[in-house]
């Protein structure tokens, strides 16, 4: 299970800072997600999801089944590489699923033991950082995130659960009305 | 487009002796094939295929389109390469597709030029020739096939459609039945 919880932040240079002493940095790249809806469900009222990513790294899909926790965006994730951007999405398109939408970002990211930090950064929606932890033990993992993200100033009910895609899309939808 | 004929062969060592002689030897491998069905509509119905092989090179999902010609097996394939076979058979499964059956074969592989000349034994099924082109000049690449096929001796009125899956299937029903 990826144990997952995200905030907004007005600050993310300065939390950049403090995660600089306390953890290692492990990359800082571009992402861009194509994420897909199902042929004969509908992913935003199941709360799944189907990515295609391509980053400086390769090119992943990634299946996110429903979040189990109301205060988190714990969820199973699973994921395979690829070798080949566009022949997944074309085979995706053969089978029926329909672009849902695209999020594009700067992602740093950097690792305290298990635990995974990412400062996000997306063009015209704002900065977020997220926490992760890959266990079973969700109640124990979930605790260990809050617990990490006070040292980085991030209290608990500032948790979000909104999903990039869901910002996104809300975004071309307010545009699309103003 | 994949330009494929296939045939059945009641002597493979003979032609393998021939092929020898003609084509260049590139692999001799065992192949295991997953085949999906689709969460909602019938492959079977619409003659496209979903499959994740797996074999000694590694592991690839591939989407084969309906057959667009009436005496080979000619279709559009897209392939791509993945990291893993279970997690791909796992995300298949989240999405709703079902294991339609599953092949098994031992596989030659030589190479004449642009003709790939595979050899494939089935067990309990038979043995088989299938000669490919990547062209999108179906009618040219055709007559190329049938051209190979016969230096082999396999003459253009025995080539066949039908893929290894509905094989395995129309002899797990009669064993069935039996």
């Amino acid at each position: 299970m990826e144990v997952e919880v995200k905030f907004a932040v007005e600050n993310p240079d300065e939390i950049e800072r403090i995660v600089e002493e306390m953890a290692e940095f492990v990359i800082d790249k571009e992402e861009y997600d194509l994420y897909f809806n199902h042929p004969c469900r509908d992913f935003a009222e199941t709360d799944e999801a189907l990515r295609v990513r391509r980053d400086v790294e390769g090119v992943t899909l990634t299946y996110k089944g429903r979040k189990v926790d109301p205060e988190t965006k714990t969820r199973e994730e699973i994921k395979v590489r690829l070798d080949d951007f566009d022949r997944m999405v074309a085979i995706l398109g053969k089978l029926g699923f329909r672009v849902a939408g695209e999020v594009r970002k700067r992602r740093k990211i950097y690792r305290d033991g298990s635990i995974v930090i990412c400062i996000d950064r997306l063009e015209g929606i704002g900065s977020f950082v997220e926490l992760e932890i890959e266990s079973d033990d969700v109640e124990g993992a979930k605790e260990r995130l809050f617990e990490y993200a006070e040292k980085l100033g991030l209290s608990r009910e500032k948790s979000i659960r909104t999903s990039y895609l869901e910002m996104v899309l809300n975004v071309a939808d307010s545009d699309g009305k103003g």
